[in-house]
């Protein structure tokens, strides 16, 4: 049986104390999955930052959501929002860099989700190791990595070496002991468990997901593939769920928790930890709640 | 008649442009008035910033919005929302120094208004000349100070030495041609405009402030009293209002602007900026119109 790392007691709730963890660094406010958004997440004291990881072609893990470009948010060199969603792995970091990331194309409805998104120029699709020097800082030493692989399940052979990627970058950074490795994919936690034994996983469940398959009772096998955290989405579970994981264990981590009742329910669930697009506003619930979250 | 300075051009509109200024940093995401609300502003991209100055018991020029201690934003040592309001002006910068003001009290009507509002551990009432500091580094020459000189119209004898405090820290920081004065108070803009001709001022208006008698035609009133802008509330002013202070020369800075069907109305208003709480929002929508904010 594991022991239980320092980063998953820091995904656990305590008394007064339920975690807060920004989604895609924090997501409502600034553009996803950029320096900035981490830099003012971990600024505002939300140490727990959720982020998805890729490939590139010349095997550069680097933070962004989709394993193709994706044309709400991407802008190419005339400032245009993109027409062609190309694979990222089909990309040079070099090439990858070419696109700005930091605006939302208002006109789709994924744009039209995020009202309050702060518009930057300037802003790339950062490096994987760009995250890690930061939280290597001493003053972000209570920094957590949330670190979502985003494997695509048709391209099985590549999980092993997408897992040994992301791994050197996370030892050749030192920080092994603030990340935690999450995955809808939980044949890549296995490979994440057996190349990096030291480092906890996470396995995330979506009721409503057709790629991968969901056993019924999700907590006990999670426990039994060796997970420390569940995370599933906040519409597919109950109290007695929260529960039921909490007494195997397991850390509960529920996502993406946006609207305030919603917040409100999943305190009054129990959970361990929110993950929100809006973190700010579950520090402002958890207070208004006499509750903390660190 | 003064030549237009570059802090004025910058508030000012130009053709797909319409500016944006973050009212006491991005007060709906940040803790109002602590660096790190303006060091988010600024790192979003929203160089002009509004902040609130008032003089603390040893002459030191601090920013925090009212004359008083604020109980739904001030915590003790104990980490209590205070419970009397004292005078800044009783209190020694020193003195000040011992409340935090990252957070808000959710129990009361002031806090409800700002949900979204960032908790944050350690953040003090700022010196000016820290503000003033970090606008002077090279990575931010671009932004642009809305100084407001929270005077009390009861002690009209320390306009003076208020003024002159405050200039003494923009005058030693080299931040003059980044900085506007701006009051509701017109007689102090009066004394700025004596102490330092070539700092532009910035009158503030609203028709139910029986604080400071208003003249029948505001815009004429603040031209001929030297003004460079005109900052009305935002629901006292019409498009002819915005139009005739333009033809005057003024720039026409609204305030506060919130919700995003007043934002458009401002837009189609045609002021120079928009002053807002949520400045990405404004961002977003100008973006979305195919505007830009600089």
């Amino acid at each position: 049986m594991r022991t239980m790392t320092q980063q998953i007691v820091d995904f656990k709730k305590r008394p007064g104390v339920i975690r807060i963890v920004g989604h895609r660094g924090a997501r409502g406010v600034f553009p996803e999955n950029t320096m900035l958004g981490f830099e003012y997440t971990l600024a505002s004291g939300v140490p727990l930052v959720e982020f998805d990881v890729v490939l590139t072609a010349d095997d550069v893990p680097v933070i962004t959501h989709n394993p193709t470009l994706h044309k709400p948010t991407f802008q190419d060199q005339a400032g245009q929002f993109i027409s062609n969603e190309l694979p990222i792995r089909s990309l040079s970091f070099a090439e990858l860099g070419r696109y700005e990331v930091g605006k939302i194309d208002g006109t789709t409805s994924y744009g039209a989700a995020f009202p309050d998104q702060a518009q930057v120029a300037g802003l790339r699709v950062p490096a994987l190791a760009e995250l890690c020097a930061l939280v290597k800082q001493p003053r972000h030493q209570a920094a957590r990595l949330l670190l979502e692989l985003k494997s695509d399940p048709s391209l099985t052979n590549m999980r092993s070496n997408f897992v040994a990627q992301v791994l050197r970058v996370i030892r050749d950074h030192g920080v092994a002991g603030q990340t935690v490795l999450h995955s809808f994919d939980w044949e890549i936690l296995a490979d994440c468990q057996a190349q990096a034994p030291d480092i906890p996983t996470s396995f995330l469940s979506i009721a409503s997901n057709s790629e991968f398959d969901l056993p019924d009772d999700i907590p006990a096998h999670v426990k039994a593939a060796g997970g420390a955290l569940w995370c599933p989405h906040f519409q597919d579970i109950t109290a007695k769920d929260v529960a039921d994981a909490q007494r195997m264990g397991l850390g509960v981590v529920v996502w993406t928790v946006n609207a305030i009742s919603d917040i409100d329910q999943m305190i009054d669930f129990g959970v361990d930890a929110i993950c929100s697009d809006y973190p700010e506003r579950v520090q402002r619930r958890l207070s208004d709640r006499g509750l903390r979250w660190e």
